[in-house]
């Protein structure tokens, strides 16, 4: 078993506190101790990227990835032409607010074979690879929980993730791990070494029991049943030295005073992390 | 792609009518053409399983399997002994009421880690086969959905339940395939075909976008997103000849008139498995 995270390694991404102006939680995580920040678009609007991630550096925190690009899968092609307009802003926007990364929810609809979206997720990324190269930003295939194949993403585990990264073969293309999506898998272990330094993120939270909600119950971490430490150190074992993202969707947390939040969301990752 | 289902391979469960009694059930199915019945354990509360499966049998209906066993998974070995002793009056009810196979839910525990609890399973299932060889009663795994490794089942893929089923080696212990637990999977058909002459049962119902609950929200055949007609290719290329078990949990449709829940089953069967 690992040892307890440091908290130089701990980021927070600003859906964990939605409610917050993103000034409000730069301010809020620096005052706590945090170290990195992931930014969701949401707490882009209205604001000009550069100035948000001249804010940010100012606090003393990292953009560590922009949230999210992706949604590549649509029944017809003009709709996957927009997106991958869409995902090539998205890229502009990390360039722009110094995020290094973003992660990819890759996409998937009902009405398209898995298969099919498969072709399509990888035939999105491909499409805008060539700007990511250029602008220097890495893009992180996020496998999702089975839970999401219908609406959010067909790529659904660790496996078809590194198998989705070998068929593109880029250094800029590499896997999100998020233990929520993936901590049920016994192959997990061995794909994540499988995945070794194309490992680029790594996402904490907790499942809950029961599970109230598919989208928004996901639990503090030390709230559910994931082993979340011994994740750790199997994506520790390929050499990733980056951030534990701290990423929950909750009401319940949602509705709390945010700061109270980010205390709780601090002693769980000292605790269980 | 296969041929439409004939009505001959049509099986409800229980549970899919849960409103109505067992024997109102059986004399509803029959009436609509249907061929098997899979008998729940809460329809056959207060009667005699000898009696109820008399009955069945003289209504017409094949008795298909009897739901469900499993849940060996306990953090004290008490309860572990406890859920053996309750799994062996389960392989004797199934041998009165006349059912040939049980489905078995293996069982999860939020507070243990699910490498030990495959390992109960294991331990589970091998304590009661003794008693399944003498009875003649077979034993399916049924691989649940991620969404339920927390409390209901440790085997969540096609291969684990495989790679457990060879593990027992067993010709009374195989798999039950449910559509609804393992559509996404990338390796579904590699691993049906893997499974081979252990495909002990094949279940049917749909997955809803969105799903508003993550137990009680299935959808009837049609009415979602799963290449249910494929995957009964895939489970037949292994020769399969059993029966289509229709199992939907729905709050809505047992909230309507059961026979108009059976008319849309016995209508959804023909058109999309």
């Amino acid at each position: 078993m690992s040892a307890q995270a440091t908290m130089d390694r701990l980021c927070i991404h600003t859906a964990t506190t939605r409610p917050l102006p993103l000034e409000v939680a730069v301010d809020e995580y620096a005052a706590a101790g945090v170290a990195g920040i992931t930014v969701w678009r949401d707490a882009l609007a209205g604001r000009d990227p550069e100035a948000a991630g001249r804010m940010i550096r100012a606090a003393g925190l990292d953009v560590v990835s922009l949230c999210r690009g992706g949604f590549f899968v649509a029944g017809d092609a003009a709709a996957r032409a927009a997106a991958v307009d869409e995902n090539r802003q998205i890229i502009r926007e990390a360039a722009a607010i110094g995020a290094p990364l973003i992660v990819l929810v890759c996409g998937a609809d009902p009405a398209v074979p898995l298969p099919d979206a498969r072709d399509q997720i990888r035939a999105g990324i491909e499409a805008v690879l060539p700007l990511a190269l250029e602008l220097g930003v890495k893009l992180a295939i996020e496998p999702l929980h089975p839970m999401y194949a219908d609406s959010r993403s067909a790529i659904n585990t660790m496996a078809s993730a590194n198998d989705l990264c070998e068929r593109i073969d880029s250094p800029n293309v590499g896997v999100a791990v998020d233990v929520y999506h993936l901590w049920f898998d016994p192959t997990l272990e061995a794909e994540i070494a499988r995945c070794a330094d194309k490992v680029f993120a790594f996402h904490v939270c907790d499942w809950r029991t029961p599970t109230r909600d598919l989208l928004t119950d996901r639990g503090l971490m030390g709230d559910g049943c994931i082993n979340i430490r011994e994740i750790r150190g199997w994506v520790e074992s390929t050499g990733f030295r980056g951030y534990n993202e701290v990423e929950i969707f909750s009401t319940e947390l949602w509705a709390l005073d945010q700061r109270v939040v980010i205390d709780r969301v601090v002693r769980a990752y000292r605790q269980h992390v």
